[in-house]
C-alpha cells in the first residue's frame, strides 16, 4: 500500500427510504456484497460493514461471504476470497460505530454519499485530505432510494451527488460506491 | 447536456477469455444490463451495445430491456426505462462498427478498457480530449476475464488498468465501466 489511510464503508439496508420516502428495510443481495467488496479491496478499504437488523438477512450475508472466504469458493478463486474477507455483518450503524471505536480507539468521520439539507457538505477532495491526514473515515452507502433521515442525522457530512453532463443520475449503489472509492482513493495520475 | 460528445459503449460476451486465457463466450446477466445502462445514461453515453452471437442470449437481453422500455417495468419506473432505452443488441463487434458507420457516417475511435501489449496506449485525458474535439469513441468492455486478443487487435488504443493504492485490482465489469465513464465524462469539478 502506498498510503496508510483508514477508510471503511458501510452498506445500510435499514433504515433506508423507498420511492415514496417512507422508511423501509431492503434485502441483502449477492452482487452488492461481491461488487462493493471487490471495489473496496481494490481501493484499500479496511472493512466493509454490511448493516441489516434482520437475522435471516445477516445469515444470508454470512453464508455468501463464508462460501468465498472459508468454503469451496475461496479455493477456486482466492482473489474473491481476498475481497470478501473485508466484510463484517452488523445489526445497526450504532453497532458499527461502537465496534470501530473499540477496535481502533478512535471515532471516524462519518460521511454520507447523498447530499441532504440535514448534513454539512464535504467535497471529495475534503475527504481525501482527511484520509491523508490520518483521520479515519466511515463512508455510508444507502440501498433502496437512499439513507433514511435518521441515519443522515448521525453523519458528520455528506458528499455531493455524482452527476454527468445531463440531468439523469440514477446510479446503482454498486456504481456509486465504485466511483466514490475511485474519487477518494484512486490513482488520479492515471486519469491525466 | 452541457457537452455534445459522442461516446458509445459495448459489452462483449464473445470473444472473451476465461481464467486460463482460453477464448470463450459468457452469459448475459440482468445486472450488467441495468447497472451499465444506468451509468451510461448518467454520463451521457449514446448507445450501449450488448454483443453476443448466441440467439437465446440475444432474446434474453431483448426480453430484459423490453420489460423496462416497453413493458410493465417502464410504467412503474420511467427512470429505468430511460436508462435501458440506450441498449442495442448485436451479434458481433463487426456488426456494431458497421451500424455505427451507417448511422453516424463516421468510424469511431475504438478503445479497449484493458491494457494489452497488442494495443497502443491512450490516457483517460486523451480519450476525454478526443470526445471534446467531437470525434466519436466506442469504449469496449469485456465480460469474464476480459477481451480476447482478436478483439484487442481490432481496437485503436487501450486505457490503462484502474488501480488503487495496493496491488489488488479485480473490479467487476460493472464497477470498471462506472469508473471509466466517470473519468471520461464526469464533472471533475465535483471532485475538488
Amino acid at each position: 500500500m502506498k498510503r496508510a489511510f483508514r477508510l471503511d464503508i458501510a452498506l445500510i439496508h435499514y433504515p433506508v427510504v423507498n420511492k415514496k420516502q417512507e422508511v423501509v428495510g431492503s434485502a441483502v443481495t449477492n452482487l452488492d456484497l461481491h461488487d462493493i467488496a471487490r471495489a473496496g479491496r481494490t481501493f484499500g478499504v479496511g472493512r466493509y460493514w454490511v448493516v441489516t437488523p434482520y437475522r435471516q438477512q445477516q445469515e444470508l450475508a454470512a453464508s455468501i461471504a463464508g462460501h468465498w472466504t472459508e468454503g469451496y469458493g475461496g479455493t477456486v478463486n482466492p482473489d474473491r476470497a481476498n475481497a470478501l474477507s473485508i466484510i463484517q455483518i452488523r445489526a445497526s450503524l450504532e453497532q458499527v460505530l461502537a465496534d470501530i471505536n473499540e477496535q481502533d480507539g478512535t471515532a471516524p468521520l462519518v460521511v454520507a454519499t447523498s447530499a441532504s439539507p440535514l448534513c454539512k457538505k464535504i467535497s471529495f477532495q475534503g475527504v481525501r485530505s482527511t484520509l491523508q491526514a490520518g483521520k479515519s473515515v466511515l463512508l455510508l452507502l444507502g440501498t433502496a432510494w437512499g439513507l433514511a433521515p435518521e441515519v443522515l442525522e448521525r453523519t458528520d457530512a455528506a458528499l455531493p451527488p455524482i452527476t454527468g453532463p445531463g440531468t439523469y443520475n440514477h446510479l446503482s449503489v454498486r456504481s456509486a460506491a465504485s466511483i466514490c472509492l475511485d474519487r477518494l482513493c484512486g490513482n488520479w495520475e492515471e486519469v491525466g
